[in-house]
């Protein structure tokens, strides 16, 4: 897997803020796919409002404007007697909880893969009460000539996966909450299993030693899932000991599906492989012992928050050509080049 | 709303035992449905299994034998090292937890409603790794010439909603998990609303200051969900304050849909109502201020685990009589008598 030298490929002082007096802090954990004769990206944008001065402080929320999704930068004087900012994360107003940044998501076009125009307004807001917190980490899986786009909702309500779909990048039509909270590390199977249509999401569970792993669902229609099965879990001792999510949406391989996935211990988020059984996906036919990729670049150990990488997409050429689109220490993306062939090889039966 | 005076109509000692060297110790939470001239009670059974002495002892673990489920009964000696049995509700052998008791479903049948002769066997046992651990609080909705039955799975990959089949209550289909973890107290709604058939569920949230709230997801076939919608909350400072959760299978009214669902403090389990839009369920026309019941006779307030009244399933008869069937103490089950008309009166319009 060989990094791209000029990597990271985008960073937040690349992204033009969604309005007047909110700042960039992320541009990352982006979903790729190749559209026409372009590679787009659709990118994890993280904003916080600025405060006018040191007397105040701020924080964003989503709200519509004439029934158009906006976000909004609400600013109050420290010395309110309901505000406590005493936690930089967060602001706390009589008596609940906001966020102190906000994500929504943003096209970014290339006709090489490595260097991308930024679109000047954001492609999708958060809209409705699931999303009153942001949206994050997309992928897109395409379908025909349906673009599905499976991403994060967070809110008071919990963290929840969500579902759009396009066919043109322009236009968008959003298919509402898909699996209830708490999930995220949605990724969409960009064709049909014998059980149907399949996607692999990650239930937060704790109860009863459960642990946050990969589980697996089916779908007739791509919109309502069910028969869910557990498809991998975390390994003790290991640099995935913690939790594991999906990453890339996977791709068909003359071997099974093949998944990027991340893993994380205490110290770091890396990424690693599953080979998936190409009619019934939720079996697992091999799996990498060691990460693919660990942080090591000076881009991926320091930043927002150090010691990450995270993939939502891939661009895999007919030719097995592979341009890996990750984000880097919740700041920016970066790109590697591999081959589906030298992914195999590092996968293990099980 | 009047409790049957002779209640609880079925108590552990009624049940036999699903095998030999286990012990029945609730009889509760029982799906209620008319079957022909009959009034069917799918009781959850739990079980532990009893130690042959003082030097050792016991955990049921749900296996298979011949492809066929069975509970089987582990037994330990207490000075083995491997085993720690000091949490009187669970043993830790190998450094694993199993739990010390574990439920199965089983049939009930009554001409009356009050009277009820209890199958000599299990109806429905645990069944693969997310049953490891039992099947519990079923719930019967009748579309159709088909009885859905949606159930609580618990194992060691988490709490989940599952769903089962049957036309005739002697077969039964399985058609696996519909609700990843953490779920439970899911009722399926007996018909077709605008966005398709309906259950309600309860996701056990806490994240960004989310509560474990009942919600509702829509199907176009019963078995593939999505389009979820979050109904309605725990209210701080009352009896609900804590947890919610669906109770009976909702009833279309002349006024909406009516559910009698459950809400808990820290001191109570006690059954609401609901109202919902009939069109789109999601949305709520009505609810109780205050509790229709609250655990209040002395089998109610006193039992494996007291101040508890829970509902999984009620009998509404064509002329507005309704027979509530209702868990007591987490031990056995009770029924009370009342109206269509009672209840609704009992709904404040929100």
């Amino acid at each position: 897997m060989r990094r791209y030298e000029q990597n990271p490929i985008i960073r937040p002082a690349d992204v033009p803020p969604s309005a007047p007096g909110m700042e960039v802090i992320g541009a990352f954990n982006a979903a790729a796919t190749r559209f026409g004769d372009e590679i787009l990206l659709l990118l994890r944008v993280a904003e916080r409002p600025v405060p006018s001065g040191p007397d105040t402080v701020c924080f964003p929320v989503a709200d519509e404007v004439d029934g158009q999704p906006v976000l909004r930068r609400v600013e109050l004087r420290r010395d309110d007697p309901d505000v406590d900012a005493s936690d930089p994360r967060a602001v706390v107003y009589k008596g609940r909880t906001y966020l102190s940044s906000i994500s929504h998501l943003r096209l970014a076009r290339s006709k090489d893969g490595f260097h991308f125009t930024i679109d000047p307004q954001p492609t999708l807001l958060p809209s409705g009460p699931y999303e009153r917190y942001g949206i994050e980490d997309p992928r897109i899986t395409k379908i025909g000539d349906t673009y599905w786009i499976a991403y994060t909702s967070v809110s008071d309500f919990g963290i929840t996966a969500s579902l759009a779909s396009t066919q043109d990048f322009r236009s968008f039509t959003r298919h509402g909450v898909i699996l209830h909270p708490e999930n995220k590390d949605v990724a969409l199977f960009p064709g049909k299993t014998k059980h149907g249509y399949a996607l692999l999401h990650r239930p937060y569970t704790r109860s009863l030693g459960s642990t946050p792993d990969i589980w697996l669902a089916y779908s007739p229609d791509m919109v309502h899932f069910g028969n869910h099965r557990h498809v991998a879990g975390v390994r003790p001792g290991s640099w995935e000991s913690i939790r594991i999510g999906a990453g890339t949406p996977p791709v068909l391989t003359e071997k099974g599906w093949l998944e990027l996935y991340h893993g994380a211990d205490d110290k770091a988020y890396c990424l690693g492989l599953l080979l998936l059984d190409t009619d019934e996906p939720h079996i697992v036919r091999g799996r990498s012992r060691e990460p693919v990729m660990r942080p090591e670049a000076p881009y991926e150990k320091a930043g927002f928050y150090g010691n990450v990488v995270f993939t939502c997409g891939w661009v895999v050429e007919e030719d097995g050509r592979v341009l890996i689109y990750y984000g880097v220490s919740d700041e920016a993306t970066a790109v590697a080049e591999t081959t589906i062939d030298e992914l195999l090889a590092q996968v293990e039966p099980v």
